[in-house]
């Protein structure tokens, strides 16, 4: 796990970008298109736990039978992110630093207890 | 567009990881709990998509009055493959170059016609 | 299109129940597991229609060459909608005229203007 | 939940026929943005067990103070599809008894043991 240490975003996004101008599918990458895209991968993703229990769930994640084809959808649901931030012009990192900050605010911290310290 | 050619995959990762782990949601990151809540989320970027044409969804994604709420969506689904990444344990940089391998196997190029150059 | 005249709804329910019944798949028809099976369905009818326009999407519908494929996760989907009222206890004509008077309620229809009759 | 077993699956279709029809929707109403928003509205049914154990899923969807809630979830799935099964021209009855079968051929019973008996 040491490649995404090193590898900036842009540097997947590129690969995505690449892979889409070489086909001329840039027009198919529209922003309702690619929605629906990521949606219908979570599914894929979804599907390999659709019966099972949380436990169950996490041993398939580890199961070496299993993990290659849930990172191959893992890796589309993020290739379909990529090409979202691209046709709508979006900076990934300014946006999810933004959006956590956001989400800090939803779901602060709870307050410690200093009598209990 | 720039922080994503500086910032490695890696620091978005940690950025979720440190969010999850102050609230000690661990245990609420279960790949199956995961996988369900970026199809939630990729809903809720196609609600903003629901009922528009193609063209219509474009300049929708333009327009700055939706442009924020659009880019909310997006970063929620970039976290929920983050943290996918982090309870499964997979580099998503890899996955990724791997998968976009496999899917230029599945859609390749087509030849060019010496004849036309 | 008149079977759908004369079925009772509970008559696909007891189709699905039965279905479900003979196969002791009871314990796996938890809501959780059910409204993700609802959603992979969903994400299945979406591909048939995932880079087409509008246009497009209709004509497609209406293809002889795709209908069947279509239709057939239109009927999973609503197999899953009647799995999930009898994991969970509901019934679905009660509950969608409730639901139907709500959505009415939040979309009311515009009042004429008397002026321009 | 006796209304499922004397209302016609017709009578559902034409409830929410009326509402579209109504409100001047059905243009909206195209297959591509119908599968999208059975989507949709699939993943705010997942919102209610998106961070629960399975038993916890079975308790919440028993649980009065969260029944009504999910069972609006459910019946905007409903409504969705017949809406999708109007917007296609599909018999529901046909249609789900047909796939039925076809999944009973995917899922065959296993033959009993007959020295088991």
């Amino acid at each position: 796990m040491s490649d995404d240490r090193q590898t900036p975003v842009d540097e997947l996004r590129q690969l995505v970008r690449t892979f889409v101008a070489e086909r001329n599918w840039e027009s198919f990458h529209n922003p309702k298109n690619l929605a629906m895209s990521l949606s219908i991968e979570a599914g894929e993703l979804m599907e390999h736990f659709q019966w099972l229990s949380l436990d169950e769930a996490r041993r398939r994640a580890a199961d070496p039978q299993h993990r290659e084809a849930i990172a191959d959808e893992v890796a589309d649901c993020l290739a379909y992110v990529l090409a979202m931030a691209d046709a709508v012009g979006l900076d990934l990192s300014t946006e999810l630093r933004r959006k956590m900050i956001k989400n800090a605010d939803k779901y602060p911290l709870e307050p410690r207890d200093p009598s209990t310290d």
